[in-house]
């Protein structure tokens, strides 16, 4: 349903890259949960433009919840998260020329030049935001249920990261706690250096982000449609940028043999566990228990200094467009706290369908 | 929703592998749609198992229409096809052992060991008939608007298929005339070829399928949740052994530079289009008006004959497993056509949510 | 979503009059209900036309469920119920002259002419089966859950049945053996003549059909759109004829004053009920564990045998219309099994969605 | 879907009777849609208590609209529109005995007790103004459209109001601009002296609220589930108090013979109407042409000043209440703003689905 997600915890958005106020609804979360505005204030630090391969606009998101809370437990009532735009400069912005790898000439034809088109309106990464607040709320919530989601860039700029390890969950507990997400330090520094180089050149680059989500109960998903792996693409080819979703070995899986694809059963502590995990934890669309695993392909930031061809949707002409402002020469780094948020939120939604929304709770609360 | 998908126009999948009956209902048609029994009974034939390469289980797909059409045209109201199961051994499947890189052991989570267990019930690779036939029905009033889907088998085995030529209307009929989809006869070969060897060693093959999406006017889709991305991976998805959905370049975008990745907008004819289609015909995640296309990861068929190691669910312990009975070495050739029928009922639900349901008849009906 | 209802529990009817099949999907079920054959055939005869009262068209309701059903019980996967259409006589039905009081020209309208005009087509009391034999499956899973339903005719042709009695399951119970549905048999026997008296002239009657449902729990409902009243009166005005809904006294509460219109919560064994129940068991759209109460205004049946003013579609020009073929001069008494099964769908989905789908099973089985 | 309404223009509500703000997100809309605020201020205005008859909490219902919005017309994105909660006396409320009539027991129940319970929380009629709100955007589209929808109090504490005149449209225009909504002025009169009576008496009065819809095309609806009288009457019952809806003559319907009820189908002006309107527009659940008319029930507002027996929901006792602070004697004058809105959202939504969300913009914006 258009800016809507999910079946039994949904999720709405609402705002533009220069109106006043960005934001979400949640509906359907369990009463009861508990809503840490620090965490949620740390998860939207994790998305903001930091130093130098970044963006020069401030964004210091004093988001304001101003319901389903009561107490600082949600009330089971819709939840809406408020951001209100600080930093806008709509001097920076144009109408006419479409910006190659942006939505303006999408925008129009959909909206047939009513969209507002400052700044990417609507369709602007700065809306993620609001997915990313709210989905830190769901984010906690699964953590006390033992749900943990981690992501790290994979890659960026042809550089690859280290793969994660035999203690996943430390893995996740780290990268969270860090601003450039990456399990090999010595190649993050490389990325880093990377994305310098193309804003220098003012160009940009994009990566790949991997997550992992460990917890999550067998028995989650549907076999048609509504499949875990469907419901999770579905909401993370919402993310801007991101072109492709593959789970477990994904694209590889394509050039293997069945008895390499295939995970076998075994019994570990007398519960059912695969002895590998190439299909990410899913079979026939539904969790087996293992870890989940999925990769989404993060393509270069569009916005960049260099000269581009590209047509005036006013005028109907072509001409060529320097784009002025500020940019990011990448936002993989920055996406990943959106992907954390976009995951726990199609896990949540899954959970509460499986299980009832109040088995988010669980009983110990 | 479970096993429906869509918002406008929606498909509900029913049956078992091994119950009487299989089908689906088609809802929120357009009134006055041809309905053409001969094109759906040859786009059932497309996915049928044939030779040596397929399951030696016969499917003759004798199909009904039993709702919904009237005088040889879709009533608009909702339309039932039903396919009878024929040549079914039960006594094939036996409980217990959870087949590894099959749903058993996902399904009896999920069902609490009450699921329909023989052949992979619900979740058998059957059941695409009926999404097939019914996506017959949305390829057939596609075509009447000028938007045509095609399919080809882009890399099995490791061998790939020739790319999409410059007449990609042309190589979509063509595709769609052939039972082993490929542009290049002579990839076609070696890909058959390797199939027959992977059977003959008891294992499987998998692959890649690109699909092609011609016509498709500008402006189908939605900023967030329901991109024409989004709806597109959330269906696919669904067809057994997709472990992985790219958009135009899709991974490989994740190397390039931005300066790269973004497609120039020219104007031909005084028509915005874009000079190249890295983004595979969807700008924030709405067409654009270029042809679009994406790919899907088929992993290997998880039926082999190699002894594997699995869990037996019922005893609850490990045990070794030998499947016996029929098998596809790979069904990537065969998925071609559920490619087809899927993509064709998420792109008629886009249309109908952007334009109204009437829009897919037109006028001249 | 048009002809499917529900969130976590849907129904999908299909099939016209005199087409070859009707029949619903019903989806989300719980895995492990039982189903019985008998009791959805006894719930189909308790709909079934019969003797004088009712139309002479012999309908056998051999029904078949094709799908979602292993060993007595539901899989949990979607479960495909189909209704062939027997004794079907086309010709009694001409095309062009609507029929007032009936679909004839909405139909012709909404479909712009292709709709299957036969007897109704789709919208036809014939596929009120196919939702009356899904609702029983319904129906009966509810029973093993301690949550009854019970329909009586409140009043037909102007005569008041009695209202339900201080011991409301004995009421049901009793309700649920009878074909005429009354509390007072006196009371039935002249609605009965009142009916047969309206045959006789040619003409038909209407009524008043209350619902009661006992042992529903407390806190089902949503407060806004998603209530316990509005779901329901969604699903009852699918019901042909239905042309009012009401909750409790409803209309007569607009007469009260507050002090009498407001319930008072009491204790009884430690349980928090209600004193009066003018409210009928529902507080701000949710249940609040009395027994939920409610009516539906039943019209007369449109199809009379008196000469009746009208417009003819097809010609564009005013005609008179004398409808032949068979007839009900009412559906009141049979439309009460309909309504069971409609608030069983409706009750069935608002559990689902509160306590997980899971609910519906219990523990004990 | 919760606390949201719609398929294709849908309406989700948020916000606590003493949060910061209440609001409501618009989606699905038509881009190009005017937007008048001094017409959303109106229409809050008629919403508003006003004078002895109503409680004496000032409301100024400051709304922001925060996005979806651009130049003065809808952008077709999200529209979110806030109103923040001014005059807010949480002091004047304590937890624990349950309000009679109100839906504290059934929230504490539902939500487990981390509801908001001040003032009602999210069941309070204060997030009517949001609905009220949204649906002015939708109400003043529609009549660009031709569309014209009014409401009066047909009946308040036993005195009717005069009917509906042989010129609705004028009876609209008029009903819309008055705060105490008649048709006859001295009927109107005598409901109000009522009102004052029960203030005085510390009690309440309710009514009957009767809505017209002209201008409404043909074959909006669908036959099951998503008929035009189910999709009203969900939306319907959302309204606080609301306890029965009738369409046409409703209830009395069923006391009429089939001759009576079926309204003959009659050319005029070579046009299909009907020459009667028992039907209330609507026939086999989609509209006919012909105005669309309903009623509500709605019940006498359950704050009173007499003293009630109650339970203490924390305490497990049970006591008596006198309920101190501010309330209406009646509401049903207040509602009359709210029905408006409701219908104008739900119709709204009915024909973006049926012809598709650029219908209500039309050609000549």
């Amino acid at each position: 349903m258009k800016n809507t997600f999910g079946n039994s915890v949904t999720i709405t958005l609402f705002g533009e890259s220069h109106g006043p106020e960005t934001g979400a609804v949640l509906d359907g979360l369990a009463a009861g949960l508990p809503v840490d505005e620090a965490f949620i204030a740390n998860r939207l630090a994790l998305r903001r433009p930091a130093g130098r391969i970044s963006t020069a606009r401030q964004e210091e998101d004093p988001f304001r919840i101003v319901s389903g809370v009561f107490e600082g437990k949600t009330t089971g009532t819709p939840l809406a998260i408020l951001i209100p735009n600080g930093d806008t400069r709509s001097g920076d912005y144009t109408r006419g020329p479409a910006r190659p790898g942006h939505a303006d000439y999408t925008a129009f034809v959909r909206y047939q030049g009513f969209e507002d088109y400052r700044g990417g309106g609507h369709f602007s990464g700065r809306i993620t935001a609001a997915l990313t607040a709210a989905g830190a709320i769901a984010l906690h919530a699964l953590e006390h249920r033992g749900i943990r989601i981690g992501t790290h860039i994979a890659r960026c700029a042809g550089i690859d990261d280290a793969r994660f390890s035999a203690d996943p969950a430390e893995d996740i507990r780290r990268l969270n706690s860090l601003s450039f997400a990456v399990l090999d330090d010595a190649a993050g520094e490389k990325m880093r250096a990377a994305i310098e180089q193309a804003a220098a050149e003012g160009d940009s680059v994009g990566g790949v982000l991997e997550t992992l989500i460990t917890g999550l109960p067998a028995g989650v998903g549907e076999p048609w449609f509504d499949t875990l792996e469907g419901e999770l693409a579905h909401m993370l080819f919402s993310i801007p940028a991101v072109k492709g979703v593959e789970f477990g070995d994904g694209f590889a899986l394509a050039d293997m043999k069945g008895s390499e694809a295939n995970d076998p059963f075994v019994l570990r502590n007398g519960r059912t566990e695969t002895l590998t995990n190439r299909n990410g934890g899913i079979n026939g669309g539904i969790s087996n228990g293992m870890p989940v695993l999925f990769r989404c392909a993060v393509k270069p930031t569009p916005s960049i200094r260099k000269e581009q061809r590209t047509v005036n949707m006013i005028e109907n002409r072509e001409e060529t467009l320097v784009i002025a402002g500020r940019h990011d020469p990448a936002v993989v780094h920055r996406a990943r706290a959106v992907a954390d948020s976009a995951a726990a939120l199609a896990v949540m939604d899954m959970l509460a369908q499986r299980f009832g929304t109040d088995w988010i709770r669980g009983n110990a609360e």
